[in-house]
Formats: C-alpha cells, sequence, structure tokens
C-alpha cells in the first residue's frame, strides 16, 4: 500500500519539478492536479440526499441531547462559524477530558477518502457514530440517543419523513445517515482559488501564484490535490525527517492503528487544506497555531531542511489562504422540545 | 420593600379572586395584567440598538473566545434553539464545573427588571460581563477578552463601526453593550397567548382559558403578570409553605445576598414565564422536569396545599403552554479568524 502511495507521490512531485514551465502555464498545471468546490452537494450512492433528511441532519447536528451530558452536540467541536473545527491543540469532551487529536474540520469533508486523521471512519455516516459513542466526546450510548429521539414527537415525525421506506426509522444508523446528509451540504465553494480553477487568472495575488507554483514544483501537491488540496490519501509524516515529537508525538503511530501494518506507523490522511487558514492550530497534534511555521515544519519534514527558503514559505503561506470559501450560510435550527420521557441529561456520570 | 411586595402581590390576588367572572370578560381582565411580546426590540435608553451593533454582539454571542478556554460561549448556556437556555439542571462550565443556578432565558430577557434569579445584574450589559468572568462559567478577564478582540482585526473594524463615537471603542464594556443590544432583539413575538391578548378569542383552547382564568383568580398572576409573566419584581418563594430542600436548597439564600436584608431570604426574581414549555428543568435548582409537576409544587408553596386540584394544575400548565412564542430565526455567524497575535486558550488551567 505505502509502496503505491509513495509512487505516486514521487510521479506527481517528479512531473512538477521537471521542466520550466511558463507563468501562463499555472493554471494549466493547477487544473490538473486541483479541483474546484462544487456549488451542490455530490450524491452519496448509499444515502440520497432529501431536503427532509438534511434539514433533520442539521438540527441532529446541533442538538447537545446527543451527548450524555446534553451539552455537547456535533457543533461544539465543529463549529460552523469557526472553519468547521473548534480552533483548539484537541477537542475538550465530556467531562472536560481532552481528545488525542486536532479535530478535523467538517467542511467538504464529504470529498475525504475516508474520515479522521487515520481514516479509521470509511465515510461521514460512520463517522458520526464514533463520537456520540467516545467516552471522552459525547459519552453517550446508541440505546439512549434513540430514547432520547424517540420520545420527541417532532423528531420521530421527521425521521419518518426522512426514512418514509423504513418501518422504525428512528434508529441510530439513520441518525447517522441524517446526520451525514446535512455534512454533505457543508461546501465553502468560490475560494479564489476556485475561481482562479475556473479561469479567473486575477482572481490570485502574483505572490499566490508564486505559491501556487513553489507548492506543485517544490512537491507538496504530491500529496496535497485533488478538490481538498489533500484528504484523498494517506502518506507518512515525516518523509525526510520526522519532526520533533512537540509535533508528532511518539506515541500516536497514526494509520498503524487502523491498518496495523509496520508500512503505515505515522501515516496520516493528508490534511485537507481548504480553509486552512481558519483552522489553527495546526497538525493532528495541533501544536503549531501558525500556519507559517507549519509550512516551514512540512518544508522541513516531507522535503528536506532547506529545500524551502523563508520567502518560499511565506509565498505558499498567501497561496494556502486563497483556499478559504465561502462559509455555508445556516440558520440556526430551533429544536424540537424534549418531553416527560426524554431521558435526563447525566453530565455529572460515566455512561 | 417587601413589604411594598407583599401588598401588591395580595392586592392583585384580591382584585382576581374577588367576584364572578363572565368568560367573555376573561380577555379584557388578561389584558390588565399581561402584554404582548413586541415584534421590534426596545430601545434601551443608554445603548441604542444599531445594525451595526446588533450584529457585532450577534457575533460576540455566539464567540467561544470571549472564554478562557475558547470552547464556552454565551449560547452553550443560553442555546437560542433551546428556548434560551441549555435545559440542564444547573449549567456545565469551565473545567466541567457546575454552576450554583439554572440558567434563565436570554429570550425577552430585556423585558426583565433586572438579570439573574436574584436580580443582582441591573441590565443584561452588566449581565453580560458577569459569565465570562465567572470561574464555573467562562473563566476569563477582561484584558484577555479585549486583547483577544483587538488580535483580529475585523473585530477591531465592527467596533469601530458599532461604537463610533468611541477613540478606543474595543473595550470590555463594549463588548457587554454590543451583546446587550443583540440580546434585545432575541423576542418570541405571536405565541398564542400574545395572539389572544391581542384580541383572538380562538388562540386559546378551552383548557388554556380555563386555565389563564385559575391562573389569574387563584393569585399565580400576583407574582407572574406584566409582559413576561414575571420577571418584573422579587417574591419570596414558599409565601405559604417552603418547598422541600431538594427544591429550595437551604444554602442558596437568593435576594439576600444582594441586599443583605433579612426580609430578602429565600426571595427570588419571578420566573419570566415566556416559552417556559421550552425550558425545563424549573427553579432556580433546577430540580423539577416536568411542567406540570412545577405547577403543582408553586401552587403548594405560594397558594397552600389543596389550592389548586389536579384538574386545576391541568389547566394551567395548558395555559402555560400558551406562552411559547416564535423562536428568533438566526443566521448562524461566521466568526472572523484569529491571528498569531491572539492569545492562545488555555483550556487546562485556572485564570
Amino acid at each position: 500500500m505505502m509502496k503505491r502511495l509513495l509512487a505516486t507521490f514521487v510521479a506527481v512531485a517528479t512531473m512538477a519539478a521537471t521542466g520550466a514551465h511558463a507563468a501562463d502555464d499555472l493554471m494549466t498545471r493547477a487544473k490538473e492536479l486541483f479541483k474546484p468546490i462544487p456549488h451542490v452537494a455530490p450524491d452519496i450512492p448509499d444515502n440520497p440526499l432529501t431536503k427532509e433528511k438534511v434539514r433533520l441532519g442539521k438540527m441532529l447536528y446541533f442538538d447537545p441531547r446527543l451527548s450524555s451530558s446534553q451539552l455537547i452536540s456535533c457543533n461544539t467541536c465543529h463549529n460552523l462559524g469557526m472553519g468547521g473545527d473548534d480552533n483548539l491543540e484537541t477537542s475538550i469532551g465530556h467531562g472536560w477530558a481532552k481528545g488525542p487529536r486536532n479535530a478535523p474540520t467538517v467542511l467538504n469533508s464529504v470529498f475525504n477518502i475516508a474520515q479522521f486523521w487515520d481514516g479509521r471512519a470509511k465515510d461521514l455516516k460512520e463517522q458520526a457514530k464514533g463520537p456520540v459513542q467516545a467516552g471522552v466526546e459525547m459519552n453517550n450510548r446508541p440505546e439512549v440517543v434513540v430514547a432520547t429521539l424517540k420520545s420527541i414527537p417532532e423528531y420521530v415525525e421527521m425521521f419518518r419523513k426522512a426514512f418514509p421506506q423504513d418501518k422504525d426509522p428512528v434508529t441510530f444508523d439513520n441518525m447517522a445517515k441524517a446526520i451525514e446528509a446535512f455534512e454533505a451540504t457543508l461546501l465553502t465553494p468560490d475560494a479564489p482559488f476556485d475561481r482562479y480553477l475556473r479561469g479567473d487568472e486575477k482572481a490570485l495575488t502574483d505572490q499566490q501564484k508564486k505559491g501556487l507554483a513553489l507548492f506543485i514544483d517544490k512537491g507538496c501537491a504530491g500529496c496535497h490535490n485533488g478538490i481538498n488540496i489533500g484528504g484523498h490519501d494517506y502518506f507518512p509524516f515525516g518523509v525526510v525527517e520526522k519532526p520533533g515529537a512537540d509535533v508528532l508525538p511518539p506515541e500516536d503511530k497514526g494509520r498503524f492503528k487502523v491498518t496495523r501494518t509496520a508500512d503505515d506507523e505515522y501515516v496520516f490522511r493528508a490534511a485537507p487544506l481548504r480553509n486552512v487558514a481558519l483552522t489553527a492550530p495546526y497538525f493532528h497534534s495541533g501544536k503549531v497555531w501558525s500556519l507559517k511555521q507549519a509550512v516551514a515544519i512540512m518544508g522541513d519534514a516531507q522535503l528536506g531542511k532547506g529545500a524551502l527558503s523563508e520567502e518560499d514559505v511565506d509565498a505558499i503561506t498567501a497561496f494556502l489562504k486563497s483556499l478559504t470559501g465561502k462559509q455555508p450560510r445556516v440558520v440556526y435550527p430551533i429544536l424540537p422540545p424534549r418531553t416527560d420521557a426524554t431521558p435526563l441529561p447525566k453530565p455529572m456520570t460515566q455512561k
């Protein structure tokens, strides 16, 4: 697996680095490597989007009653007003527990190959079930979630409409499907870079274009390409030199935990770089707060010390700022009220 | 003070309880005691509402960076999707600390005589400064809040526009004023009871009308009247008989802590009952989850055991459900991103 990945990586980097490129074919080269964010949500083969499902998913996304404390919602750690994450080193969850890794953004996450830093959830509906149950996140149990949702008549009706084929529509799986449907709509189109990819030469500044050229030529685009400028495949962190333990803590071996393959030690899903200017701090450890510093660290770790000059780092950072798109416009949902049958919150107890 | 209040209480209760009232003058009597929620925010004499100020206040209301952990916003405990509070017994704050009292709703709170259960903040701008600094809530310091806001150019610009007279507009006081301005817009007009007060005889069911008549005749309206059906003055909890320690914990003496007057022991601001069906659990202790049970407890405590039959309790509960208004429609704000100058979150430390 890793061999294939490394071959891809080297191939793209080589392709990008060879030959003198005229400035005016930068756009052509960019179009080969990247794709703009679309304006409408993509199809999800096993979970067709309907208005009813998306509407339900939005409510569930914002509903803290999915957590055992009834305080924490999906939006707590994947805040739609803050680039789709919590802007914290690692998330804070049930009982003020500190999570193990930096929260990835929910924005455009439907385009990732799989979810989480190690890709352990194959899609967003599988992902959605994780934090709801994780002891350091929402700390709940599926049967309590289902009992909660079934106790609220408005939710029962909404599940019925969102899953009209199902005899018993209020299930933990359908909760996850509805959340996935909503999340699939959380796209950020029309970033300056998207406008550039669609042919607007003036959408990027000169420095951003220089950064884009470096991003391709130096090899960054070997791992960070496609629609999300990353997120589409797995790569080792520290190709040339492992960063220090502060940035790459030795105990977190990344995808190794999923595949149990030695080759996958310290392998992570390439971070999707869409809206990266909004999602500090950086890396799975969340230890780096400055985007510029993150670029410099990646230069050293993946390309080798000295591969990027300070001017290069500045230009690439400027390019990355062109990846900030139009953030989703979401009307805050009014949640249906609890009933006397709704399980009580358990803020102070274990599961 | 208390004597005056009790005199008012008895006067209203007596006025309400005397004479046989024809069903068709119920509306007239209701109009004397209550006022509908307006469709537009009221004037605040020392803090004129402007579009710029309300817009800024909305962002601040949703911005978790006002807290030292950068996780907790005003909306965490005063959730606009959940009747304007957190639907918890008492709030959970910094370090998962349990707050001392049930979070009151922010909705229509601009009409309250003062803020908090004991009225210790004279208005919403004074209130807004409390939780930001409280160790068990947002645990922040004014200078850190100001440094945070000043580090974000978009905020600086918004403060400048919201407070055009001020030389140094980014201040803790102006933060509170902007939040007050936004909160003053959080009204819930057009509840069935509002439509009734405006002359629509059919807006209430027969049971709700019966409940309204009981609410007036039995004396509930002695404390719970005005625009917010409460919230306008202070009254002792347990006029006739103190509820048990579970509902009225002996250590929380209410307004006594503010006035240090013996008469004010166990005196609280009458709970504003607007949207009460959305804001379980009830009382300052947050110990009672069922609205019907809360009504029964109030019957025993304020009117005397046996004052309300079970049928009466049902009718009053039905009437209280007519107080649920149209919830505010709020587009979730996209918050301006941090900069390298923004203070880092301190989720794991004391102030």
